[in-house]
């Protein structure tokens, strides 16, 4: 479907955007000192560790095909990262997923400790939230409080946190795709759908371009955990940067063992087909999410 | 200095106030159903347990004084409830302070267990930002906005959270008084402060009633965390409904082990009268928070 070559683009843009978001986070995160130091160093220790930062890739991506400034989208999609950081830094406790490798490098409670892990989670959530309402993020303060009251919903209870706990309630019971599958849109999905959104909030773009960006989203996010947990089975811990192959040792349900590997392929293919279809809407201008669709099922790491 | 039949009408109102937000907490936490169900079964368990609400009752007395309209105060005061909710059900954790008993009940991880606590502090925490930005807060979208900003710097690394973090690291040193007032004044006045400042902010009130407020509630915070230490020393644990001499037993530095009993009781005396001075602006319509901040240092629980 894809090779490296008709990638690079894509890859360039994503290496682009992820440069100027870590600006935007360091500027925003506190310096360590004081006592409190180990809080703030914990924080960036989390955040400022190269990643290919999808999430504020979709908001820039959003922004520019509706017309919202960059700046503001930079602060929108630096706001996201520290959301989806804080979730990983709780996952990784003892008490939850205790996982003691993240991008391979020390999860934060083993590079520092269990409460520190836990306040640093706690903190760059707070962080989040005060990002989307300053000013600097949109002159009009509906917009910013809106970006927030979605954000919330995402990550909340009836979202990302929500699915979480759906994920530990179901990991010794017999599941079907059913709840896997709203597992899924909560944990991974809501955060991934707000993503897109906001590049339209932002631009205040219109309902059909707002609707072509969710449903984008929408089949996206699912693609990507399909081939998350396909990457689970089959790749392998160096090129992760993380366990692998933890599923299927702790007996848990995913995509994989409930379709098996051939179905979950096609599955995935078959999601990134319907995303890419969302964006007809936008014409030329949605390369760059048209091959993220791609690369998602493609991705080795 | 009081006695209870001059308390009687804070108390009225107290228990009015208190009553109203548990209704607006009610009403804004999902109700358990699915496999999430412990979720929202242990946010409801640690937010509608009945307490004393004091923020709340702060955020509605700064609103009375400043013409902010009673419904949206409520959801403020909802929403700083939450966050001081979710830092309970966080630093009872055992990687953390360790309490298995809170206001006389068991604490989340123990009723429910250490995940399902994790998580529900995390959903608590974003619940309160989505109850800030929700239109039946304010109908001014900047207005809701500067609410979530302030309440994300009381609450995060710079306030709450990071007074957090340096109770922990300072737990088995030599501290001065200097360390522990500014960790409290973080811990638990910049909390204390939004709340009074929520007030002036929901009745767009003037620079004079603003400072007024805020200088109350300096003051009181750190009356509030006085005479808290005192009772950890003089308290008993029926009463509280919580463990009491645990500071000490832990050989941890509070305002009571630095200055000694009637030291810390006398700079509790004075804070609340340097407080109530504050007030003067406002005439005889503070009464309400006059007293409360005599019954802060006189409470016996």
């Amino acid at each position: 479907m894809t090779d490296t070559a008709t990638l690079a683009p894509l890859a360039d843009a994503m290496t682009e955007d992820s440069a100027a978001v870590g600006k935007v986070l360091d500027a925003v995160m506190p310096r360590p000192e004081g006592p409190e130091a180990p809080l703030f160093e914990a924080m960036r220790y989390m955040t400022l560790a190269n990643g290919k930062r999808l999430r504020p890739f979709l908001v820039l991506s959003g922004a520019r095909l509706c017309g919202g400034a960059r700046a503001g989208a930079l602060r929108v999609g630096a706001a996201i990262e520290l959301v989806h950081t804080y979730s990983l830094v709780h996952d990784d406790l003892p008490a939850m997923d205790d996982d003691d490798l993240r991008r391979g490098q020390p999860s934060c409670h083993v590079k520092f400790d269990e409460a520190t892990a836990i306040l640093a989670g706690d903190a760059l959530q707070t962080l989040a939230f005060e990002v989307l309402a300053d000013p600097a993020t949109h002159p009009d303060g509906a917009v910013r409080s809106e970006l927030v009251r979605r954000l919330a919903v995402a990550a909340g209870g009836a979202g990302m946190v929500g699915g979480q706990m759906i994920d530990l309630a179901v990991e010794h019971a017999d599941v079907d795709l059913a709840t896997i599958t709203r597992m899924q849109r909560l944990k991974t999905g809501a955060l991934i759908s707000f993503s897109c959104e906001a590049g339209a909030v932002l631009g205040g773009a219109g309902e059909d371009k707002r609707r072509a960006l969710l449903g984008y989203a929408h089949d996206l996010g699912l693609a990507f955990q399909i081939a998350d947990d396909l990457l689970d089975t089959l790749g392998n811990a160096a090129d992760l940067g993380k366990a692998t192959g933890k599923d299927a040792a702790h007996g848990k349900a995913t995509f994989v063992s409930l379709l098996g590997v051939e179905e979950a392929q096609r599955r995935a293919r078959a999601l990134v087909r319907q995303a890419v279809a969302h964006l007809d809407v936008f014409g030329e201008s949605a390369a760059h999410l048209r091959d993220l669709a791609r690369f998602v099922v493609e991705r080795r790491t």
